[in-house]
């Protein structure tokens, strides 16, 4: 990692939604960020565009098809979407320095610890966007509420580093709190995604048009409570608190389609393992039931194999 | 009741599949049937045409727009949809005598104890309808498969009536059996109704696009499972082999799309409290705890009430 007084080079593995507007906010800062997205550098996309709730604004920025044209960097930000098929090995390796950090800015749960398997030794945090944003076309970003990320490092040991990261971020203008407890961070950003992100498939919803349903609502309540009492069960601390904060958090939020029902909707496959899956495998070794998670698990299966027909049937 | 030699009179309220297609076979055995329907009414509707796998026929019928036109007859069968907002005393008074049968030709659970408070003294007879069938237009039904009526009286006094009233319908060549047990009949139905009619509209799936995806297949069997447990505490006999029979059958049928799919598709109200909302109140006051019922109803209610924007969203 880059010295401290120095500017980290910096790599944003995936240049999705989230990817793209807080990569433009570092290019922004005056960073050296590289960007890895095939479909923006088959477009010829050469710059982002950022619209906000907090002003517009334009960067250019450098797309590559492929990591081994990339420069290795200090930080590498992998903020691609959390699909199992992924070979991070391949992908990451080329941009890995001896002593880069990896940021995993990305849905799901155990991510870091996948990454952490495959590249022992390197410092790997975990990076949750609390923000509503939606990628309109590669290169054009829509940024319609909230921006805060929550950092924290897989390994305690790494807390420094984090610090050092969020500093960076910060300087971009990018509100960021480092936690030091990176599991709870993760359930509590599944506590909002598991009801959301799958409702809105499911129920075909935004945030709005679920919230103004008592029954929906009753129905996230129940799905929350699930959530909560497998998180609890893994050692962390979430309670009903929580799910009235998140319920009212989501009852003032202007409308939004989760990126779960963007994708659906642009046949695109959907984070289903990593925000669901995975957690609902996680309950079950800890034996902790949650059948509304389940069911919910297997209505979504069926629907993200079957997305055609029902799309147009 | 008329004396066995003699032809009863019967009033089919509501011409719907399943009336169109039984009331026609009475017709065609030469019983004196009236139909009550003020869609066929309306549309000038005179005869019932029955495209069936046992063979088509086309029977002559009389639509009537009110029940106080009709004659009172000595069987009234009931086949309307099951919806709440049925005003029964106002539309079958007029159709009843002094010793009618009322015959609940229906989806659902509790009806006949609804209608036997509604007419006191009356005897009440459910009836409950093995087949796939489907109104393609009024007058015009499309029977695809199976066929075989259950009934069974709601008071245990009235088997003879209810027995002379099955013959009546074996003389017109329906298969009926007769049951003492109307509670154990209506949750066998039940048992197939609510996984099936309550997931193919949650799913937009036919019964063969669901029995083909083994994750729906794990579903269907965790409803029934929930239905066999409120079932068993509510006295019925039901056990892990009904549910496997029922699969079984269900993977054997022709692709169905269920009387709930249709209705939905089709814009109309679909019998969500019939076939699953007085189960799930019946699951709370028996206190067995249905969580995959529960979280069906709530998905429904929610789809039920946006179907607008469901269907064209």
């Amino acid at each position: 990692m880059a010295k401290k007084l120095e500017m980290p080079t910096i790599a944003v593995i995936g240049a999705g939604a989230v990817g793209s507007y807080y990569g433009a906010k570092l290019v922004q800062a005056g960073y050296p960020v590289s960007f890895y997205s095939r479909q923006a550098k088959a477009k010829g996309v050469k710059k982002l565009q950022i619209r906000s709730i907090d002003g517009d604004f334009s960067v250019k920025a450098n797309f590559y098809d492929s990591t081994q044209l990339m420069p290795p960097s200090d930080i590498v930000v992998v903020s691609l979407k959390a699909l199992a098929q992924i070979d991070y090995v391949s992908l990451l390796r080329p941009v890995l320095k001896d002593d880069s950090d990896i940021v995993l800015l990305q849905n799901g749960i155990l991510g870091e610890e996948t990454l952490h398997e495959l590249f022992p030794g390197k410092p790997v945090h975990g990076a949750l966007a609390f923000t509503c944003i939606e990628r309109i076309r590669p290169g054009l970003i829509e940024h319609s509420d909230y921006g805060l990320i929550k950092m924290a490092p897989l390994e305690k040991k790494y807390i420094a580093r984090t610090r050092r990261i969020a500093s960076y971020l910060q300087e971009a203008g990018i509100d960021v709190k480092v936690e030091t407890n990176l599991r709870q961070v993760r359930w509590e950003k599944l506590l909002w995604n598991i009801p959301y992100n799958c409702l809105s498939v499911v129920l075909r919803a935004d945030t709005r048009e679920i919230m103004a349903d008592p029954e929906a609502v009753k129905l996230v309540q129940d799905i929350m409570q699930e959530v909560v009492r497998v998180a609890v069960r893994d050692g962390v601390k979430l309670s009903s608190k929580n799910v009235e904060e998140m319920l009212e958090k989501t009852k003032k939020m202007k409308p939004y389609r989760t990126s779960m029902l963007l994708d659906y909707l642009k046949g695109r496959e959907i984070e289903l393992e990593a925000i669901l899956g995975i957690p609902v495998k996680l309950a079950g070794k800890l034996k902790v039931a949650v059948p509304k998670m389940e069911m919910l698990l297997q209505l979504l299966r069926y629907l993200d194999k079957n997305r055609e027909r029902y799309l147009t049937g």
